[in-house]
């Protein structure tokens, strides 16, 4: 689950509040997962709807756009720390068109295989037609998925403590440099596009990370939105303030073929990049270094959780010179 | 999830096989609900996705829409006869809108409350205007919805038997009707038109009804397509046949007031109905017609379940003379 606040302030005063008790106990309501209790199962759930033109360049190969709709999501199975087991696909389609699907189904089942979450259910609409795309191109996805999580367990916003360090899985901002060159803001050499382009097509999401943290870290989020966006939700649910250092923020030897102030926008502020942003105490860094390795996943330490008593902004990114860093947006907002 | 043949064909494919085994044990895959064992819990999901335009008139108002959409959902729930407990909504809108969402708030927020359905996740994206709606309206929702089980139990399509009776419950045919009206086809008195219109904006699920059949009922579905091609599915589901009654089939007064054509249009191929069609050996009757009392709803015998043997077509309907009534359409496709 994506959750701009801009986009979702009016639903959310919907939800059932932050943890519902009843015949299923629930946490993590508008969190990237909602965690449920099912008599002596735990079960983590997310929903995420995407579509042509939003999400994805109308002229998209369709495997690409079925593969990264469920990456999406496992990614936020992978921010709880649960194991993908099943998912739930509905298509808003303008035509029926087999081609198209089928195409589409290749993709999706490629992840849906070598994740080890099933296609469960499923449902095709017909939906209007999107003015510039592929009159053939389905205009609208939603994704349910499932996964399991051990009894009592499973990661959140809502635990980081000052002194935890800040991780950061992978590399960020590849995906937004990638769509930058696409809509011909930025250049970039046709190898270094190339290598960013995959990022932006076909996410990795880091459900084996995420597992091996589920004893380990205090906090997780996936990056959707931005890596400032989404580790400020971090910080309001967990009611603390966080250091960041500039250098250290991960980034891709493409990423840094472009200028520094491309590299900051990108990595900081683009998002769609399905990594994890996690904090954790330094008391386990080994621990977080051999998850890493175990799930073949770089991982590198990005800053630290402060508390929440000073009175300057809630994140401050840093530089090597000392100065804070200025952002460039508030992050992706597709209403913006 | 409705699942018309047509629209289906290319990702049904895809589908996990019927019963899918593994950590989670599934079955009733491309049923109304997916059924799952997780540890010692049952549960039943389902996911569908109504477009502005499609599923609902321009015009509809927000807060009907809302009912609505969650209101097909538990459908499919109590036809697993499942009891709902949490579901998870996904809206696409052309442009942020908070009065329209607060409105189609209100609605889905008041059947959430009366069913015990929590909304426990969602997400909010942009999507394209449709040409024709108001600008304002979100384009196009998905809901999933989960439900209780006990303990290897569930309701799904494939257990009817030779010598089954075939229920129906409420009556069918009058959303139908009111659509008829509203795109000018159909001639109808301003009084009957509201009882119909009722029907058409706000369907009230059968969940009570679908919880009490679970140890009554050989198979069930919801009628979504239409009873004639609802009714094929649990036929071909079941390899078995049908004979039906056309003077059986529950109407509403409103609807007795159309001409007769209109009434076996409406009912048997119109759709939109969301009542259940379900089968149970006749030593159940009593039985049924006493969950029909406790749960406030019509239960109408309307015919009997076939072997499969002989050769002539798997539903047949019958009116007073003996002569089989000739359906106006094979139901409700979107792409039709």
């Amino acid at each position: 689950m994506s959750e701009n606040g801009g986009e979702f302030s009016i639903i959310d005063r919907f939800f059932s509040s932050g943890e519902a008790t009843g015949p299923w106990f629930c946490k993590g309501v508008g969190d990237d997962c909602a965690i449920i209790d099912i008599g002596a199962s735990r079960i983590a759930v997310t929903i995420d709807m995407l579509a042509m033109g939003t999400h994805f360049l109308p002229d998209a190969a369709p495997e690409d756009v079925g593969f990264k709709a469920l990456a999406v999501n496992l990614s936020d199975l992978a921010a709880a720390g649960a194991v993908p087991r099943a998912f739930f696909l509905s298509i808003g389609l303008p035509k029926k068109d087999d081609g198209w699907v089928s195409r589409f189904s290749r993709g999706l089942m490629e992840l849906s295989r070598r994740s080890g979450c099933a296609l469960l259910g499923g449902d095709t609409v017909r939906t209007p037609r999107i003015p510039k795309a592929d009159e053939n191109s389905p205009a609208v996805f939603s994704i349910t998925a499932m996964g399991d999580l051990p009894k009592g367990m499973g990661l959140t916003r809502g635990g980081a403590r000052p002194g935890d360090d800040i991780w950061v899985s992978g590399t960020l901002g590849d995906a937004y440099a990638a769509l930058k060159y696409r809509w011909g803001h930025w250049a970039i050499a046709p190898k270094a596009f190339e290598q960013l382009r995959v990022r932006m097509d076909r996410p990795e999401p880091r459900n084996a990370l995420g597992r091996l943290l589920l004893p380990i870290a205090t906090a997780a989020i996936d990056v959707s939105d931005g890596f400032a966006q989404d580790l400020t939700h971090v910080l309001e649910r967990s009611r603390v303030k966080a250091r960041v250092d500039w250098d250290s923020v991960p980034r891709s030897e493409a990423l840094r073929s472009l200028p520094e102030e491309q590299q900051k926008e990108a990595s900081l502020s683009g998002g769609d990049d399905y990594e994890l942003v996690f904090t954790a105490p330094p008391s386990r860094r080994r621990e977080i270094f051999e998850a890493g390795i175990a799930s073949d996943t770089l991982v590198t330490r990005v800053g630290t959780i402060l508390p929440l008593e000073s009175s300057d902004s809630a994140l401050t990114i840093y530089d090597a010179t000392g100065g804070a860093v200025a952002l460039k947006s508030e992050g992706f907002d597709h209403f913006a």
